[in-house]
């Protein structure tokens, strides 16, 4: 396959990008980590989520909508995105993995949907017969045009990965009409929940139709004005402009595509206002309103973000979804900008925050992610409002296209894993590097150039935020310290250089800013790129929350090949709190310091808690 | 008046009431504390609300029903339950203050009520018209039985302020509707959010018509089979029958309703499995699921209890109704037991969990009652679902019904606050006696005996908990030590005898149940009955949320006579903690101990928080 053809998000004529992703074509994932969880994404989790799209009604709903069935529409309202978002899956699957089958599948899928279209182009199977007097009557709750980003998601992904154009001309006939009914100088309109806005500007990147590029701004901008298009909701973002937005408020997952949208468009077009409130609105995410996992929105109450600071450890609600959006986000800042923060900011949300919310072997799933729990949050199969299960299987199934960019005379290496890659560079210079590595575990990465000529780039290795600095030697020779960000080598490079990689995988204690109220007196524990966690399965005979750290904690790793498919498990010497004397009490006399007693702690990767029997767990420990 | 005539609950019939509560017009407050609140109260804060019920369309709604106005009903479905609410805390006032203006404003309104029940009894103006043919159609959500339940408990305060029946005739009328529609035999059917249960029960009480007491056992019985009459939704507590419940779950008004439900009915019958399920869920409150306030229903989300020991601070949702709720309940197991720990709940969620409700002048409120915050969050004068402002009236106007309490050749005394009570003992035996203090500022009661004749009795006067034992002294002789609970002094009294009780008011420092996860590392501080906090107004210059106790802190009580309508508040040397160095980062790794810097810190009672200039507040303090 030619390269540029199926990247994550196509760059190729975006004037503002300084980055260019690479496709998912040129990227070959072959480790241990990630590779496994997209094999049982492929076999398991794509093939599950079909079962339970067509066994729930969400497939029979666009039947019942071109007229194929009687009966009533199934489920909730937005139910078409999650076919949507199985497509979306199905096709970046396809991408790297092609399969008659699932291809079959996917098309046949396509013509329900295909034929649930009307004449002029609307699409959406609930506003169908009884209820098609109610299209666009309110745009605020509905999620009308929510669902369409979802179809133009699925539709941009299925072209860029097989070439075919069946799904995208539903989705450039449903925007048309969008067009036509939103677009300049028509009715002000955009979703209460955002996703179109980046879905549109993907399919103008696709097609260079500047139409769907100008309604995706038009649909950035519809909100915060006075009167607002929402009551100026906080909830649906409302109560600013974009530009005038400096705070994440309100639903998590919304904000979080709405900020998608508008780095999308900035990518697309000169608009410092947006820069500047994506910025803004990145340091309310990274320093004040997200969690250390890199999940979002705290709030139970209205799937929302929190004040400042508010960030309890029970109680964290942390959408799965909204970790992913904060992925997708990130990934689009750091093509904005090419800075390593962005990445350093996917790369922690992607294991502690998106991968939590899938169980290991692929077919159950979180919706919230608390850091704390008494053993009872367990993840479930399937939800009645299933937006979570298909946006963790479209983020794995599109993770290569996550690894390497390029830039004039630049290759940028985001995430470590084994894995090889076919870039293009410059004017079309290929060039072809593999990394070998076992990562999160290990911080030695290599990477081994091996195209045939020499070519002369600069290759830039992120440096993790979370390592401060790293040892770097090119063929052997002596390693160079540098900081944390892109390290720079620029070289002729040809095939058999190498780079070696070292990241220093000591474990580190953190904590938190103190007007997190919860984590007074606690801290977390990191190892490369994964926060841990103490989960009772490994702890047992003790209260899981009585397990705490002292000054003199060392917590040393130990690889323990057959538990949870293969982890490093941290073990160490704490403390254990002594919680008795509490008997029928809730409140007693304060009592300087608890007796506590020696405990050998274990501790596991937080993504693979809830994977075993149910147990208490806790992220925050206490400190003795 | 005569006495028994107007008690806040009248047990003078029910088989089961260890005590006997005095009837309002028994009980004379004359203190600075509380008489004060009560005068605003009835001069300001009745008034006040009687006109938000009338300018927001809620006694229109009523007007509207019997067909005097046309229009829409107003507001929300359930709001004739605060003009009931605003009607009983009228009937109350009336109680201990007659006023003929305010009596004739409450006959008219009771007019236009009557003006709007239906011939068969029906009356909820909300169900008239177009919504008629809804009736019943909805228990779960639609308030229908709620609202009469706060119309039952209005009529018979008003019938025992009073002595009139208008209001009492219209209750019956609609119980009576009641009984054939849902009693013996008939529909099964209650309340999606209780409340009738405990008002059928005081409609029994003062008409002892026995099938108001069957209904409220039926209603009672209602929920938790199987199949559940609402689901076996736990919000609506039909998880379990009412026997079976051992955790107090789901919609905290709602549960804590139920609860004095439960127990109005076990005053009454005999019954083990309500008396063992009342023992349960009050454990589940007080040992598990409240404040340290008293406060109860930790979740904003469905305004809910949340797990064992989950009690966020800054998150607390802790509504004014629920506190009022288990005040209510808690005055109900005290008289079912005589056992002080219930008064001891009571005092505390009075002075710390309903108080706060309510400004200091008394026309502002707060629905949420947080317990740290960053000065956003301020008492309103009204809310378009307005339960919790007339719940505090009737509390306050109700109030000198709680302070005393007979029983077979005892006299008890709950509340402290100087005060006159005459009261009638054994068979029609009269008891006077005041009470002088300067609670909850200073810990020195006296009792003196006021009657003409010679009376033997025991006099049985709370230590409270939190004080763990006092000194008592009769008639100026030694002083003896007793522990916390009732203490029992028997004795022919006559008049002139005195008794003085020392209560230690030494300032305490507390700290919560290790499960409390936001209360790690912290500390709260009470002094006699008050629970204090930290306020940035008292404390300018350092952020509020700093302010640290160290184990050296010693706070001292001053007197302010001038400040905050007069309290003591408590100064010492606490410690600041430094958050400086956190210049944009939400993580950081763990530094064994932040400096710290001397600070001394100003402390005021919690209750009287956010009556200053807004900002930041806390109760919880660090620990440095």
């Amino acid at each position: 396959m030619s390269s540029r053809k199926n990247p994550v998000i196509d760059l190729s004529h975006s004037r503002y990008a300084k980055l260019q992703p690479a496709a998912l074509s040129e990227v070959t994932l072959n480790d241990d980590f990630w590779q496994p969880r997209r094999v049982i994404n492929r076999d398991k989790t794509i093939p599950a989520q079909y079962t339970q799209c067509a066994t729930t009604g969400r497939i029979d709903n666009f039947r019942r909508a071109s007229g194929k069935m009687q009966g009533d529409f199934q489920g909730i309202f937005f139910n078409d995105s999650d076919v949507y978002k199985w497509a979306e899956a199905a096709s970046f699957s396809l991408a790297t993995d092609p399969d008659s089958e699932l291809d079959s599948l996917l098309d046949s899928v396509i013509q329900e949907i295909a034929d649930a279209q009307q004449p002029d182009g609307y699409l959406n199977s609930y506003f169908m017969f009884e209820r098609e007097k109610d299209r666009y009557s309110n745009l605020k709750d509905m999620h009308e045009l929510y669902c369409a980003g979802h179809l133009v998601q699925a539709a941009v992904a299925h072209h860029r990965a097989t070439g075919k154009t069946n799904f995208l001309s539903i989705a450039c006939k449903l925007c048309d009409h969008f067009y036509n009914v939103f677009g300049p100088g028509k009715r002000a309109g955009t979703c209460g929940h955002e996703e179109l806005e980046m879905a549109l500007v993907e399919l103008y990147r696709d097609t260079q139709n500047e139409n769907y590029l100008a309604l995706a701004e038009l649909m950035m901008d519809a909100r915060g004005k006075r009167p607002g298009i929402f009551q100026n909701s906080a909830y649906h973002q409302d109560h600013l402009p974009f530009t005038e937005q400096t705070d994440l408020v309100g639903h998590a997952v919304r904000h979080l595509y709405y900020c998608c949208g508008g780095a999308d468009v900035a990518l697309e077009k000169d608009s410092a206002g947006y820069v500047n409130a994506l910025e803004a609105l990145w340091k309310s995410l990274t320093k004040r309103r997200s969690y250390i996992t890199g999940g979002a929105g705290s709030r139970y109450e209205g799937e929302s973000f929190g004040k400042d600071y508010e960030l309890p450890n029970d109680r964290a609600y942390t959408e799965t979804c909204a970790a992913i959006a904060s992925v997708m986000w990130n990934f689009r800042m750091l093509h904005l900008t090419g800075e390593a923060r962005f990445a350093d900011v996917m790369e922690n949300t992607l294991y502690n925050a998106v991968l939590p919310g899938i169980s290991l072997d692929g077919v159950q799933y979180f919706y919230e992610n608390p850091l704390a729990d008494r053993g009872e949050h367990r993840r479930q199969e399937w939800f009645g409002c299933a937006c979570c299960p298909p946006n963790v299987a479209r983020l794995l199934a599109s993770l290569p296209g996550y690894f390497y960019s390029v830039a004039q005379d630049s290759v940028y290496i985001h995430l470590y894993a084994t894995s090889s890659a076919r870039l293009t560079v410059g004017n079309g210079t290929e060039f072809r590097l593999s990394q070998s590595a076992n990562y999160p575990w290990d911080g030695v990465i290599t990477l081994t150039i091996e195209q045939d000529t020499e070519v002369a780039i600069t290759l830039r290795s992120r440096i993790p935020g979370w390592a401060g600095s790293a040892k770097i030697a090119v063929n052997g020779g002596e390693a160079e310290t540098v900081p944390a960000g892109y390290a720079a080598l620029t070289r002729v490079w040809k095939a058999g250089d190498t780079v070696q990689i070292s990241l220093p995988m000591e474990v580190q204690i953190l904590e938190g800013h103190p007007q997190i109220l919860g984590n007074r007196g606690r801290a977390a524990i990191r190892r490369g790129a994964l926060i841990y966690c103490v989960e009772a399965v490994d702890n047992s005979g003790v209260d899981t929350w009585d397990i705490a750290l002292t000054s003199d904690t060392r917590l040393s790793p130990v690889l323990e090949p057959n538990l949870l498919n293969g982890i490093v498990v941290l073990k160490g010497e704490g403390a254990l709190l002594d919680s008795s004397g509490w008997e029928g009490r809730l409140y007693r006399a304060y009592t300087p310091s608890g007796e506590t007693t020696p405990y050998t702690l274990t501790a596991v990767p937080y993504y693979s808690w809830a994977n075993r029997e149910a147990g208490a767990m806790q992220v925050w420990l206490p400190m003795a």
